[in-house]
């Protein structure tokens, strides 16, 4: 991986709290930049810009550097880590209600890019405010490929810093409720060309267990989620499919069409592995022989061909 | 099309009503076997076993004559066709209501075909209820593919014979839904095992604008949909879609995986065709060129290649 180009990556760590009907986890590792970093960890080299309070579990700041991620960016703050709480419901675990945000340090963090950070050429910015991601793209002075996610709060309270950072990415990530809601658009094809009036050169639109889409100038790419056998917890996913696709583009060292057509599978395996167990601890788990076994279920899963190709 | 196998399919002929939040439309042609054959005679010569009461009105008869449909089949009786209301609501008219069901010449139905059909070797069993369609099956000879739909009423309250009827076809069609409440499984890869426990070689779940997935013993297939950009009636897409499918069946003389992998983009083809008009009508004013420039957008939306093929 010595070659690969390192993503940097700035977004939530936080301590997580999960219900479902039949089980529960506490003060689990969370955060959408936690995923993001041990998934994209399986592909590039990972530079982490966050804040976490003085009560953060050094067995988790451990696992973060089992997997070689860079904590330099890694603010620790006198006070108590961001902390989430939600329960999950429905058959498959498809409906979610946040039962408590405590945001703690969070609540004041501005994201500062240690000086060996700058020149990171692949970001991510993950669902934090939108002013935070304008501030990392102020510190970033080479970066050739920027991908943004966001949330629907950020829609409702922060449009206008939205649309800053829609004009300077090449990707932007957003659920389907999320696009419908920004675009004002019923259907996704208009929906996406709005977005992309923005400038980004490709939108994926995210569907859950029905995938994702990706939208460019004139092309559209359907990658399918991995079929799933369980869901025990399915926070992550979108984070961890974030960090499979950016891993494509980091270890390719471009976006072009192919590249981010196949970085989506990678973000499908990813985002399945993340939802099978509590917190990243599927991720952790599995190793390339699995993922790249995931792929290829996807690969034969969009082939036209009669056989499975070997 | 002279060498092309006909493809006999039974099912409902209807006079239907739709209401949509900014449109109605009453008395237009309806029915599954109708959007089936005018989908299908894209591809095949179609033989429809049918009923309709004398109130047939003769534009609808002349229309199907006029895609040479064979109308032997369909028979007439005293009294009045087969009647449904609907309205859908939703930001996409993805919900829908059944206001009013009447049965009509459609109660007392016994699909008799005639004699030259019975050896058809592609048959469509639209979603009519299972005792019929076993009497259907009761009268081919020479069946080399069978395909079925159902609808959750005969989950609810024919699940006998709808087992029966999975017994004795090739390829089972039913929405996310029905799959999950069949089998009693969550996840549809486990979901689509059971059904697949029963027999046939394939299971297609339909998932509206999601798309479609195909399952045989050990692959599976995801047909995308075709993106829209507008929707005006969404009855029928599911009777088209299996036409677009069925009819690659039929001009291919085959059922291999390729077959039905492709089959399964057509019939996202004409089921998109099928939701921009109320009834059959902007499934009439396509022509092959259309679906062909349909194909190619859904064969590039799950291709890997970095540039689209010319």
């Amino acid at each position: 991986m010595a070659n690969v180009a390192p993503i940097l990556v700035v977004g939530s760590v936080a301590l997580d709290t999960v219900h479902t009907p039949t089980e529960s986890a506490s003060e689990i590792l969370g955060g959408g930049a936690s995923y993001f970093c041990l998934a994209g960890s399986m592909f590039a080299p990972i530079r982490l810009v966050a804040v976490v309070g003085d009560d953060f579990p050094d067995a988790h700041r451990r696992m973060l550097e089992s997997r070689g991620i860079d904590l330099t960016g890694l603010e620790v703050r006198k006070g108590k880590t961001f902390r989430w709480t939600a329960r999950y419901s429905g058959i498959r675990l498809e409906e979610r209600e946040t039962l408590e945000t405590q945001l703690n340090v969070f609540a004041d963090f501005h994201p500062v890019l240690p000086p060996a950070y700058r020149d990171s050429r692949v970001v991510f910015l993950s669902n934090i405010q939108p002013e935070l991601q304008l501030e990392v793209l102020d510190q970033v002075e080479h970066a050739s490929f920027v991908a943004c996610d966001t949330i629907k709060l950020w829609l409702d309270t922060a449009r206008p810093g939205l649309e800053r950072v829609f004009r300077r990415v090449d990707c932007v990530l957003l659920n389907d409720e999320e696009a419908v809601q920004f675009s004002g658009q019923r259907f996704l094809p208009a929906a996406a060309n709005v977005i992309l009036s923005y400038g980004p050169r490709g939108v994926i639109i995210k569907r859950g267990e029905n995938g994702s889409l990706l939208f460019t100038r004139d092309r559209m790419f359907m990658a399918p989620a991995h079929p799933l056998e369980t869901v025990r917890d399915p926070t992550g996913a979108g984070d961890a499919f974030a960090g499979g696709l950016l891993g494509m583009v980091a270890r390719t060292g471009h976006d072009r069409d192919d590249v981010l057509r196949r970085g989506m599978l990678y973000g499908s395996v990813l985002g399945s592995l993340a939802v099978e167990d509590f917190s990243v601890r599927r991720i952790m788990q599995a190793d390339d022989r699995e993922v790249e076994e995931r792929l290829s279920t996807l690969v034969d899963m969009i082939s036209l061909d009669g056989s499975r190709a070997r």
